[in-house]
């Protein structure tokens, strides 16, 4: 039978396949083969179940076949198994017998240079010319749990009878990590829709899934690894899809690092992107971003239920005061403020705690014990949570038990309460098996906890992140170059153009004239009510300062002329064309910034704004988005800054005008998405004076064959 | 029986106790009476036990006796489990007994306020009366676990039958972080000494243990859990002792933040100190700091190895790809390096890995199986650990596991590995349940393990600190005053009496001379080769350019004579004193850096340097130190600051001599240490210029009762 002409599957069919073919079988569980036929008969899956191993007639008791041509019945999806060298004559059953869709398990493909590289691209030229769909190779498969289909050979999976059904979707790089969602899913209770180990994604990518994981009616969270983004642009609307469908999206992405990026390489055969950008269309989406795979899935189940931090102070619970002293302290070196107490909710606890402990952190060693219960919340443990998470100062709330008696009452009131509050409320479990009760209560009834404080604060900033993000706004597209002069050069633009364009998009610029000789510049100098600065214009001199192609201080007829005789001089000898020269007025700043745009060859035009001066470089205090920005983001982009103080009126400067400042990135965000050919910009500095945003200097390429 | 004139108990003979009596015993295990006898059952103690219960016969087997009264022979440590207004009844008893010392479990005294703080006093009081030692109250009592002595409730303790002797000791204000470390400690398989719960410390208090576990010869490695540092200079000469021992000190300490402060005070009724001079001296003393007890145990258990970083360079190794991958990310992120291997490391794990993968991050996943065992090493994974933990280029190593198979295969090689070597290697298990056979093979080695992969950071991060440390020398006390003076001043001093003072300790000024009137300022000019500044000498005046009594920039006589005139009239107006002018040298500083003395009431003269201008306030850019301060450790100083790229050539401007740097630092704390009376002092700025190293301004303040 062949599949010529045949539909390609869909990742809804091949998730919701009725049949799985197991090429490789084995009645050994120590095997691949044998642990993935375990898991399906362990697991009853819903799909049937069809072991081919050449060498046996019935494999864990259910008949297997010689080969998948001998398989009865159609085949919806195959798990190749089999050693590298005989994945292409797998690939060739799979045809013959009309499977939809090959997921190879086997490694040694493109990972491994050149060499696989070619045999891997052999093997999807011969898949997508008859049809079937390819996962991997180097993956470890899939599972919906919700309609219990597997196709996967995960360790985890080989030790439960049933993954627990729920709202987090996976699509993964990695096969390992999608592994370890599993293990640690399983332990803590995390409930799943479907998980997709995607390996070197010679056919079926991070992008298809993502994008099925959207429609998804099962899926609430959508979870991915990822080691390189293909597709840029399509995964910029996937990001903005699932905003549009209410989804939040976590990522763990890595090559970060130079070290990482070269795990990455040989890992998957991908190149890494360039972090900060990536990290900035992230935040322009709401992507939570996360360094491991454990603290994703914490979150992840979190935000399942979801529940959303509703401020940035957070409620400490602890069975001991020196923990919940501890996990304070730790909270603020992590930048996260502990709530206080309104006056109604220590009334409401009064009856619960002497009066030297009603005040988080809160410790459950010092309750009184009642006699009658709380209507709402039940009992003592419970009432004193969830009489805290009501107040109106605690965005979210840590319970920390160390080794202690009675942790599963505490455990059984944090679901209690976990099931009222949108707020999030985390469990840390910190005291090792000896409080194992606690962990079961959490797991049955799919709540999740945390092993490590350092976790905690993790999960917390992660979550505060996460509630403050300022998001770009999709429907936001300007118009191409709609204020972009027809006559705008392109390649080097000198200041004079630089600054002519960014006025172009309503960019304040210091007073300026351009003077075409001496004479001009001297007749300029009237214009001007005190000292101005002199500068070269040139087509090819981009760094003006170092050649002392820029006069400062003056602030006569006589001054201006040995200025310009000296610029010129300057010029000349430094090799440069002189195209006249600049006037502009001179600004005393309370603070400086810079401003910029650079063209990302991944993901467009972003903006930057950043400290001046020496800051930028000791700090790295810049802050990036994709252009167009809105007025929220570029307000948030500003109290990102680790200057910001310097702009609220240091030591008695007058505060910059904030406002102002956002309006000035949303219009360089305007141009920046505008001016297709607009390949970078700086404006530096950006000068803050007298409460006012102006911008000194600018300059600017833009593509030759843009326009 | 009357113990009047008997020798108060030692710590170390209260650890050895040959009887424990448990008064309040009970058949219940739920009650604190029945898990403390059942825990002293379960563990087969050696010391011999004694129930006391009034309304008991026989408890869990055991003849229980009315009284302590009635208990046979001489009772050295007695458990109080009876509720707080019945226990100075048992305290009574005890004395009655001849008891050597009362473990009081019981709260409610002073951490609840006045009233219970009397309560306190009034039984410390009976007790010294009467010879007896107190433990706690508010505690958790202690064990002996080379012994085998338990005088403790610790949940942990009741589910197993005996703790792991080792070299890890603890004196913990907290039971319940005492209880964690004990929990964890089983997990992981941590080797104990002896672990002392203090709770409110009315007796026998955190410095007595810490002194007792210096001298222990069963410690190598001690641990402190602290909410109130009781007797400041004690404890400091505790940390030298136990530096002198060669015994590491790891500690956490709450009260960090405000928020905790008073979660501390509430809970053992301490008040905590301030955290950077508290940080600045342990960091002296080689200290190991830690947010939170899971962590201080897990470096613990290292330490108690003698494994210490050799390098601040750390090898990854992983199961998979993509968790190498992350994990170097998030070291980068926590700014410690991964490794690179050296040519011969790579000639050595060459037969073990594909060539693309012989890098760090290492991949098991990649491993190539050998037919022929390492001699060194044994099997593959421990090869290829052991050779690349050989490299001198890494100095630590971390092993991340995700659910695969074989966990338990490389738990086994890293414990095979970590015997053989003096370098940190730790194992993160991030498999959940699914690994616990690699769980169970690291603790039954003693070896430890850590959960998640934040654990791994804070840890890397810790033992990163404590090699690169550089202590002070306790025996270097400069002789008082030797070099201050007889006539110095006390009370604020003038900038003239300030520069007098810190140049008599050595520390360079630039050129200045104190001129009396306009004509001395006048002659003084002739003296310097360019513009000097002219300022306000005045004994009350302290922020001399607030009121403008400080003119830059004077270049003529002319210019000298309206200066002058000018800062009287200021000064003048203002309503200060006018002692004369300052006439000083200006120089055009690369950079200005601050330096200052406080004197702190608890750790006495601390020297700290910081970032001049905006730098120090907008980064906190301050690095501080108990004086006197070593070469080194003013090296150390200097090379945290974070604005230290400044001093080191910052575009173009000439480095700084940082050894001169760090003399004027040595010299600073002579002065801090020498000069008893000395309350405060500021250089500000301290310029660095030309590459060189000078103070430009200065003032102080000495106590006016100091010499």
């Amino acid at each position: 039978m062949s599949s010529m002409g045949k539909p390609r599957l869909s990742i809804r069919e091949i998730l919701n396949a009725r049949s799985v073919a197991i090429v490789g079988a084995s009645e050994d569980p120590a095997k691949w083969g044998g642990r993935a036929l375990a898991i399906q008969v362990r697991h009853q899956v819903s799909a049937r179940v069809l072991p081919v191993n050449p060498r046996a007639a019935t494999l864990m008791g259910m008949p297997a076949y010689a080969s998948l041509r001998d398989c009865p019945g159609p085949v919806d999806v195959a798990m190749l198994l089999v050693p590298r060298d005989r994945t292409r004559q797998a690939l060739e059953d799979c045809i013959a017998a009309g499977v939809g869709c090959a997921v190879i398990v086997t490694a040694g493909f493109a990972e491994l240079g050149d060499e696989g590289r070619q045999t891997e691209q052999d093997l999807v030229a011969l898949a997508r010319a008859n049809g079937v769909r390819l996962i991997g190779p180097n993956c470890i498969g899939f599972l919906n749990a919700r309609r219990n289909v597997i196709a996967s050979t995960a360790v985890a999976l080989a030790a439960v009878d049933r993954i627990a059904a729920g709202g987090i979707g996976m699509a993964s790089q990695s096969g390992a990590l999608m592994g370890m969602m599993l293990a640690r899913g399983i332990d803590t209770g995390a409930g799943f829709s479907s998980l997709v180990s995607l390996g070197n994604q010679c056919d079926i990518d991070i992008n298809e899934v993502f994008g099925y994981l959207i429609e998804d009616p099962d899926t609430s969270v959508i979870c991915l690894y990822i080691e390189e983004v293909r597709d840029p642009a399509r995964f910029r609307g996937l990001l903005a899809r699932a905003n549009a469908a209410g989804k939040p999206v976590l990522i763990a992405k890595s090559g970060r690092s130079r070290a990482g990026q070269r795990a990455v390489m040989s890992h998957t055969a991908s190149l890494a992107g360039e972090w900060p950008v990536f990290e900035a269309v992230c935040r322009a989406h709401g992507v939570a971003l996360f360094e491991n795979i454990a603290d994703l899935l914490d979150c992840a189940m979190i935000m399942a239920r979801g529940q959303r931090m509703s401020g940035p102070r957070v409620a400490v619970f602890s069975g001991s005061g020196g923990a919940g002293a501890l996990l304070v302290d730790a909270l603020e070196v992590a930048g996260i403020e502990t709530a206080t107490l309104s006056q109604a909710s220590r009334a409401h606890i009064a009856p619960l705690l002497p009066q030297a402990n009603r005040e988080i952190p809160i410790d459950f060693g010092t309750i009184i014990a009642q006699t009658s219960p709380d209507a709402v919340y039940g009992d003592e443990a419970g009432t004193l949570i969830g009489r805290v998470m009501e107040d109106d100062g605690v965005g979210a709330g840590v319970v920390m038990l160390t080794s202690q008696p009675a942790m599963d009452v505490v455990a059984r009131a944090v679901v209690r309460v976990g099931a009222m509050t949108r707020k999030p409320l985390v469990f840390v479990h910190a005291a090792g098996s000896t409080g194992h009760a606690a962990r079961e209560v959490l797991r049955d009834a799919g709540y999740g906890y945390l092993e490590s404080q350092n976790d905690a604060l993790r999960i917390m900033g992660a979550l505060r992140d996460a509630a403050g993000a300022a998001l770009c706004d999709p429907s936001h597209t300007p118009s191409p170059d709609h204020r972009t002069a027809a006559d705008t050069p392109s390649g080097f633009l000198n200041e004079v153009q630089a600054r002519q364009l960014i006025e172009s998009y309503g960019l304040p610029t210091t007073q300026w004239r351009h003077a075409h000789d001496v004479d001009g510049v001297v007749r300029a100098l009237a214009h001007f009510p005190g000292k101005v600065a002199i500068k070269a214009v040139s087509p090819t001199l981009v760094h003006k300062s170092d050649i002392g192609a820029v006069r400062l201080g003056i602030a006569s007829d006589e001054e201006a002329r040995q200025a310009c005789a000296a610029i010129a001089a300057a010029v000349r000898d430094a090799g440069h064309e002189l195209d006249g020269f600049l006037v502009t007025a001179m600004v005393r700043p309370d603070a400086e910034l810079i401003l910029g745009v650079q063209r990302d060859p991944a993901f467009g035009p972003m903006v930057m704004i950043g400290a001046g001066g020496v800051l930028v470089e000791l700090l790295r205090d810049v802050q990036m988005a994709p252009a167009p920005v809105t007025r929220a983001q570029a307000l948030a982009m500003v109290s990102r800054l680790r200057c910001k103080p310097l702009l609220e009126g240091w030591r008695g400067s007058k505060p910059a005008d904030l406002d102002q400042l956002a309006e000035v990135i949303v219009r360089l965000g305007e141009l920046a998405a505008g001016d297709s050919a607009l390949r970078e910009l700086d404006v530096n500095p950006l000068m803050l004076a007298d409460g006012k945003v102006v911008a000194a200097d600018a300059r600017a390429f833009r593509e030759p064959g843009g326009q």
